[in-house]
């Protein structure tokens, strides 16, 4: 019953990961968009597995097909179905574990919560549902930079213990895509490359931070009280698998400084009111201002690792787990799209609010 | 059109900062639980402004109506209308600032968004609104308690620079509620008070942030994937006023371990399935598992300071701000019954969500 | 769970017959909106009991105050609470009922529903709940008619067999408001009258049917395939206390017109595209095409009657009751402005829907 | 942004009348319910087209395929999508009408409210867009019979002037499926297929009325104010292409009856309280009271005739349109199962609602 996000430009995800297929219905998106199953696919490839030695490999084309509204090359303003057929869910990997719970994975959830699961992989769970939310992203991009040039730029912030030096102000997407790590600090996305490398080997993963800047957000974003912007963002941030944590502007950093350092300052520029500094993230009292929106989501190391754990079986046996195979040693890469995905989400569903208030 | 959160345990809160009231309507709250105006009251007397030196001075009694949704000491299934009369809404302290845009305020992304504002205090953007939430949240407490036996427990873990020493698997509200800045560590409370002091004479403000564990939630909760319990408490705490990032169990922190470190291995106890740690902080998922649940608030220093300050006016002319007179030196302990009353909504709104489903 | 209607123009109502007040919260009212206690009054004196011989005589001035979201005569984008005492709230007129289930009242349905119920009158089943609905309808109204000029005029049908002839491309609210049964055609106004008279005599009371036109409503309002016009419409009469059945345009007569004659020809008149009958009553694939909206809500005769009745107590004993006192013998005169809110609620939410998709 | 119905148990249909596919996303379906395509299939052929002589000739198998959401024969909880694929999507068809208004069809009202539409077929306005609601409402039937042992069996009751006798106590499924038209009076049953046999050569069409009763429907569904159940019936139902009416029980007949009349006395009958007549037709205050519910929807006359009409093109110039080739001469026996399908939506997502609120 939580598989639907957004009130105005609203998706509805669905589909296991193990099962037939994957996918979302997008409801809301304005008529007489340009739109393409290339539009979609640009960023479904962005997301995909397999796309690097960094990532899962878990093999799957993810070829996108728009089955609804979609009329020559334009939205219809109805209903948008995506499909994406799964082709590698060999559901024997998982066999030994149909009656394990794995450490730190939903297994036990899923049971203590449904009574049942599909313990063929993750299910639901797991990241392979975040192809309909990107497939959905990607339109929702797509109507942002159409209607307000809005730019959403995600990229590799921190891994493990490594912090890259990026300036959100200036970073651009071909930046970001110049390294499989999506790291903008070229150096930094190196030893990053290594250490991903060095924990594969050692059967570990790594966890990380993203950081993400959006420029050309119109004014007037988000509503107050409970529907404020940040608050939607981090709901977005930390609906995705593996999010620990979200901050906007200064964030956890900001408490430490005092109000006289904290407050952004007003001037004119360009006659125009801007701050001039961005401590705010782009948001005051839940509503844009037109500054760059600047925020942080960090990522857990992911929980599937090929060393051998103790935990229980679904009948209360105290067990041990040792994984062998493919597993992914860092989601951060591929989490870049994912993050971009679900801010493009929230901006387009509290764009199409705010128009609904103007005069 | 934000106003109202939750969905099955739902609540609109209304009411301008310096306008007659300020109030609540809950649709939702299950029939027949036993409930007065004390129980309420208790809330709002923790979240009462002019409670301690280290709050604002603003006086208000804040006494709360019950006009409806009660009868003969218990709810009745339909909704409770709860009102609080503003008495010290003096208008004349804003009349200097009818024009002048305070930095860090939501002034000027309120005339942005609406084109008009009350310009006689924070309106809908004030602390003031939280009045409220409380008092909502003081419903869904005692729903929890009553038929979980949960108990939700804030308390500021860190102001400015100063960091408490607090283990949340113990903590008691005796310990929270032992001094005026709601920090159970007594040695670190008395250096933050000292803080506060020393910040009010400067006329500066402090940040900081809350702590929150929450004992005894049923396993079940959280609806993947977009409504999971962590996604819906960061929406939650991400609406407060001045929030600026949220995280649960191991979070920003958690990204500099390894897998093999950060999983938490399950193991039985008293016949029931449990994790060993608790960096998950009580949900995996998207799904509570009966662990406890862990998470952190950050709150920005507040806006409103003694200082001169820069900025513009809302016809666009360079100008300073030099607010004299009260101010609120450091939210933190008033945050505390906010934080415990936002997790509360959530978790009642989920906890009436999951029986929904249950066979 | 259920008390809040619309989604942009969002309003949740509360207060029970018999308890302290009962009221509105607005949310989503567009800024700028001049709005004052009068524009609400004038459509509460409408709904008034006591107004004239043909209705109840409960004794309620039903003087509204604005306690949030209106300042200096405009709104403010924020939610509006409006609010009314119940000043003649006697609940010993119930008392003798407290245990018995009135035949065709909501006794026994909100016993079973929550095992409780404020006996004192019909609680949230009474239609003193309908004064939320005309409050927050009188501010959708005047929405509707400062943005698009529309018009919303109902009036009385039928009552019992006697059926009025109006012609709703023509009829006025000054005609309406004409007689105190508020039918608009002045002969059978007069024996609507009588036959009200005689079932006050009686003890007994009678049924009939509002029937509503809304002018100038913009084209394209509505949203297929489950939020038709239509159907938001239906719901919206559906849930005013004693309605069974609601029809549009041709309605139920309609089903006896062979497609040829019931199709509704298009043709260009004053360079727009209008359909030369209106069977469609405005509404074609349930989206609004700018002809007179037309449709009819049939009231049941009120369940209160002062002649005895066989039923059961809450004990389920055989019992009789023999209510005494005052009654209302026809609800229909104060029915035309419950219906009239109704639908401009409804034209409101969809008015703001359709402007968030809109180039 | 209206293609979503329910709150609990939540479908959101998608596809258009030429596009791909069509089909339904459901979403809050408990888990554990045994559910195979079978189950759907049965419903669907109903509602298929070509299914007898009486309905339209177009030819879809309409064979279902659940891609998410059922796992080993059993739902998981998770979101259930459908999927049918169309197979007769003769645009050709359409192709002289590309330009043109037809009628009564929603084709002007899609160009005023979208912009732009897919003049293949009727797109979303088709009766097409159907098959994702029964295939959803087969779900809901089956989890209402396996949980509470409900049964919906809707009837024709009505075609043109013909009028059949049915008593809504005892009619079963059987008897309504032992002929073409869907109607248990087996004498009116034949009239009616020699006037829809009429109506196809005339080329002309005709409306009618669907009756519905559902037997075992458990006390406490519906949500006062708003979300009372009759409300949510006639939404549910206005939803349905076509309708022009909704009534619940006595309905508009009920009108000119007295309240001494209509109102229903309530009795013990083995040892539960009962109304010894059904005038509320299972429902007071918006609430089930476990008697059967009863409610008639009409439909008008199919729009798609073979007649000469009068209309204009989509530049504003008067034109005939002569329509060749199959139509649908009525949709009354199709109808049924969609009725059907609505009513158990709406009782499976009240039931779910109930459920949340229970102690």
């Amino acid at each position: 019953m939580g598989s639907t996000f957004g009130h105005f430009f609203r998706i509805s995800t669905w589909g296991e990961s193990h099962g037939a297929a994957v996918g979302v219905v997008v409801d809301g998106c304005p008529p007489n968009l340009d739109l393409t199953e290339d539009d979609i696919q640009a960023e479904l490839d962005r997301r995909r597995p397999g796309q690097s030695r960094v990532t899962t490999q878990r093999k799957e084309a993810d070829t996108c097909q728009i089955l609804s509204g979609v009329f020559e090359g334009k939205t219809l303003g109805t209903p948008i179905l995506i499909l994406v057929w799964n082709t590698d869910a060999k559901s024997e990997h998982y066999a030994p574990f149909q009656h394990i719970y794995r450490p730190s994975h939903a297994d036990y959830a899923y049971d203590a919560k449904y009574g049942i699961r599909n313990w063929q992989g993750g299910g639901r769970a797991s990241a392979r549902e975040t192809v309909g939310r990107v497939a959905a992203g990607a339109i929702a991009k797509k109507l942002l930079d159409t209607q307000c040039g809005t730019e959403i730029i995600g990229y590799v912030k921190q891994i493990h213990k490594l912090y890259a030096d990026v300036d959100p102000a200036s970073v651009t997407l071909d930046q970001v895509e110049a390294n499989i790590v999506r790291c903008p600090d070229p150096h930094c996305a190196e030893e990053m490359i290594a250490q991903i490398d060095w924990a594969r080997r050692q059967g570990d993963s790594l966890g990380g931070v993203v950081e993400l800047v959006a420029r050309n957000v119109p004014a007037g974003l988000g509503e107050p009280v409970f529907d404020k912007l940040e608050a939607d963002l981090a709901k977005a941030i930390m609906s995705l698998p593996a999010s620990k944590g979200f901050e906007i502007g200064s964030g956890f950093a900001g408490t430490t400084l005092t109000g006289s350092q904290h407050n952004d300052p007003y001037e004119m520029r360009d006659g125009q009111v801007h701050t001039r500094t961005n401590n705010s993230g782009g948001v005051q009292g839940g509503i844009s201002i037109g500054e760059p929106i600047t925020l942080r989501a960090a990522f857990k190391p992911t929980a599937t690792i090929n060393k051998t754990q103790e935990t229980v079986t679904d009948t209360g046996e105290a067990t041990t787990l040792a994984a062998k195979g493919r597993h992914d040693p860092c989601v951060l890469p591929r989490a870049v799209p994912m993050v971009e995905a679900m801010v493009a989400l929230v901006l387009a569903d509290h764009y199409l609010r705010q128009k609904a208030q103007c005069s």
